[in-house]
């Protein structure tokens, strides 16, 4: 694994910046949940009993965008150097990142409303496909212009490929699956976060010669 | 204490986006007062007195929140490596953390409230409950895994686990508390923070074999 | 290029800072969208999609943000010191960065609205003149102190200057476009920060005597 | 100036995590401008115009902050070790820093309201007061207990003893001047900000025997 001081450097500015918007984009999640208005005799432990929606939202985007962190880092080491356009897609993956509390706010507001159900998962599940997606395209750059670190075993490369191709398509499938059955589609989206709990795979570098 | 460099690197990233996280989520508690609407023949003086519940909580988030942030940067030195699900379990630690602004500004609200007081407290001091429990849980996840330090004083370990347990027993008994009297629930958390401002009790390690 | 360690020290601190301001004011962008209260029988799909005002003012904010961060890492790269006055204008710089969520938030409420659509793009442009014209500033500022690594070639430095020059003019010409039509601003807005993804031109050093 | 690695480490974290708390709550005080709702026949652009103490509470509250930020680097230096409770008092002072947004929107929202623009002044340099105060109360301390670095010359420790009850003294006087003509207390207020943009005195080390 080849690497030189300069794009080692240019790696932990990025990641650094990369990390101060997973935290952010994570924290600004609980600015979404507004303070109960209590009226009637209805008693204030009911009305933050009736916010489920919020904190389901809350905790699976919460653990979705924490293991995007986790996962961001081990996938910078497998990159050898970084150029422009890498970095702009890397924004663009960001912005996927630094969106995902909107969609969130309006599957909180609207998960417990049988009329517009559909149409705040569809766009939750939407709004998780398209940092899958920005994912993918970061991945496919690199690998096409070779900025990937020598040695990567050959077998890791095309298991990764799949990996975020498949990560997309189930994102894919839960946006349909939540236009003919709104729950189906989030238990799709939570589903790829709990497959994600588990430890990844490890890369595997290999002898080469110059 | 053994200690391998990569090991290291893996801890001061994960300090780091945790510290991002205490950082923002603590800076966030501010977000949630809103400016008074001045109505009738009220002053702004006194609307901005009225709001002695907005600071009282804020203030009390802010230093407990402060103190897990000392203390997470101690507890970090004790682990000799970290895993996977230890990284999951911090995860879910940070995302009670970030949910603190929200029981904290329900209590803002409320505080004030004769009728809604004690569900309002009781709500805050469940709210500061999670974190004390997910620390716990980060605690136990480590010594089961043996990931300690090599090392460290059984002694202190022993002190450290009844010192977690108690914390988040105390909490417990603050949120039924304050189901008797929501200023006894107050009274209760306000006073573990107080402790926790004391100088903590240092780690100690012994000389061992190899 | 000279460059003595306290001095790497401080701008390693001032790029710190500048990249936390970076990446909260990129964050917080999304904080400006409110979740849409449906109403009569439009469905909440609707409500969606005509928010896209506010989501292209976030996409073409988001990018621009990004690029000033990736540039700004860059620039500071030019400099052999700071002093005192130089920290104080890239504070003034940032003050700036931090503002455009404001104006972003203002085309995007009002991009939709005929009668009002001139005033909010022309506030946005001027948004954006406003860190161009404090980059410039920074430059010209440290150019005058003679501040600038030693050895930058002075091609560089002219070519430097009068795109930093030119990107501020653009930007007026989009304020005085969007008085006249305010897609014709919008897209001279949006046009600035497409050629900035273009890779920028390295800087270049030559031999230089002691 | 005798310095151990442990103690550059831990000062170094402080550091990290104070200037994150710095750079949010800076970033923060943009959230507290709202758009404007446009009625009747009032234009957008007039209304936007409208809103100049929210410009003006901005900019001073920013470059305020921006200043401790800048202060906070060259005052951690002046300590060869922190305790425990300066890092309690460090916090406290982070407490009064990240409070700044609300005296700030109260100041915005209200400095145009000529019934109410006393009580938004005097709140707003109260709110600047508090971290005067708590900054003279870290400096009083780290003094009490020893914490200043070897050698640190004891007519800088005088000078700088006197500029910090100065500044605290010359915001209780904005207070009190605010109760007789606010446009006094903000002119006092933004002077002290002012004055401060200028280069501070450097402090000075002298030789010490062992």
């Amino acid at each position: 694994m080849a690497e030189d001081p300069e794009a080692h450097s240019s790696t932990h500015r990025v990641e650094a910046f990369s990390d101060g918007v997973f935290a952010i984009a994570i924290t600004l999640l609980i600015i979404e949940i507004a303070v109960p208005h209590v009226e009637g005799d209805q008693s204030l432990g009911e009305a933050i009993s009736d916010l489920w929606p919020s904190y389901f939202a809350y905790a699976l985007s919460f653990i979705t965008i924490g293991i995007y962190w986790a996962n961001h880092h081990s996938f910078f080491q497998l990159f050898r150097r970084l150029d422009h356009f890498f970095l702009m897609f890397n924004v663009l993956f960001l912005m996927c990142i630094s969106f995902l509390p909107f969609p969130t706010a309006v599957l909180a507001d609207y998960l417990d409303n049988s009329d517009q159900r559909g149409d705040a998962v569809t766009f939750y599940c939407f709004g998780l496909l398209l940092p899958a997606t920005a994912w993918l395209a970061l991945w496919t750059y690199g690998r096409w212009r070779d900025l990937l670190a020598d040695g990567l075993d050959p077998a890791y490369v095309r298991f990764a490929t799949w990996q975020y191709i498949g990560s997309s398509g189930v994102y894919i499938l839960a946006v349909v699956a939540s236009l003919i059955n709104p729950w189906a589609g989030i238990a799709m989206a939570a589903s790829i976060t709990g497959a994600y709990l588990l430890p990844p795979r490890e890369p595997k570098y290999i002898e080469h010669q110059h």
